[in-house]
């Protein structure tokens, strides 16, 4: 692409080393800046330099937050004993918007991906085990996709504490609500009938 | 959407003002950023901060410039007489690619819309007919967009520089080059044949 202004292209290139974001839409996202008011792109500019360098992180968590504390770990009507392991902060604002869990979360980081050199070590990995040896858990709830690395990842932390039997369980994976079975795929399917619920249960949502 | 930080939340809403990108898209490039080194993000703000506030228009055809002209208006080799009408920036890159024309560009800016309040004093056609008036212009070739507010932008400049008898042209309509006749639109197709090239000129290229 031939640009006619070299602070076009600066700003067209990195607008394009964002993810999933071409040359081309990088262009137009870029000349749609340009017919803005100069405040529109400002305050863009200004508001992702603020997160990234006002950013903390919550230190029981690691879910993103302006405090040390998030609102959630802060809240004493939630139960701190149970904790959702989640990948990263999306996963927790999906849950949250389900308001059917009143626990706590711990936002790993990421999945064990060795292909992509993530190691245990570069997860909030240890801090999680820690809160189990220090015996502040009654249940740890597996929330990862089940993927590969998913499911690696909860291996890898279901190893460092088996012995400290405490209730360990995953999010149930079945049939979604709404879906037609001939379109479903195997592999849930099946496993919507190998953990099957009491038909009562289903009623109460 | 409910966010754990206002930072996050303000930096969410600024991006998902861009056009075409809504709110997940933009929490998916925020939480890229924010696993990014810091540079990534001041690099990025002070690309789109920098293009806004120093970016020129080339005084001659309203490109975008670094300089007072740009590098087509001042290069000796071009010919001036000979003037592209375009709607943006993105048309002078198209058309600069193929390495098919040697003339001059004008960017109006747009089209006449007048249902987004865009009116031919709106966009840079002043200057356009301007230039036809101080007779430096020998051909206007036309090459917006063939939709109804292309043909209007393109009628209303025809109707200022009729009376000046200079050579008018639009840009061919056809069947584009590989594509199948069968699946052709019906508008396209037609014109295709109204205009058809003698067979010798379809050799050449």
């Amino acid at each position: 692409m031939e640009f006619s202004s070299k602070l076009l292209q600066q700003a067209v290139e990195e607008v394009a080393l964002l993810p999933g974001i071409g040359k081309r839409t990088a262009l137009r996202l870029v000349l749609h800046l340009l017919q803005q008011p100069v405040d529109r792109t400002t305050d863009l500019a200004q508001a992702l330099v603020n997160l990234k360098t006002e950013i903390k992180h919550c230190r029981n968590c690691h879910n993103i937050s302006d405090n040390d504390l998030c609102e959630i770990c802060a809240n004493p009507k939630r139960n701190s004993r149970v904790i959702c392991v989640v990948e990263d902060i999306r996963d927790v604002m999906a849950i949250e918007n389900t308001q059917q869990f009143n626990g706590h979360y711990h936002i790993l980081g990421g999945k064990i991906n060795p292909m992509e050199g993530v190691g245990p070590a570069q997860l909030n990995i240890a801090s999680l085990i820690q809160k189990v040896r220090e015996d502040k858990v009654d249940e740890l709830i597996f929330a990862l996709s089940s993927t590969m690395e998913g499911d690696t990842t909860n291996f890898y932390i279901y190893k460092q504490i088996d012995a400290f039997k405490i209730k360990l369980s995953t999010i149930a994976r079945g049939i979604s609500v709404g879906d037609e079975l001939e379109f479903a795929d195997e592999i849930t399917l099946g496993r919507s009938i190998l953990h099957r619920v009491p038909f009562e249960n289903s009623l109460k949502n």
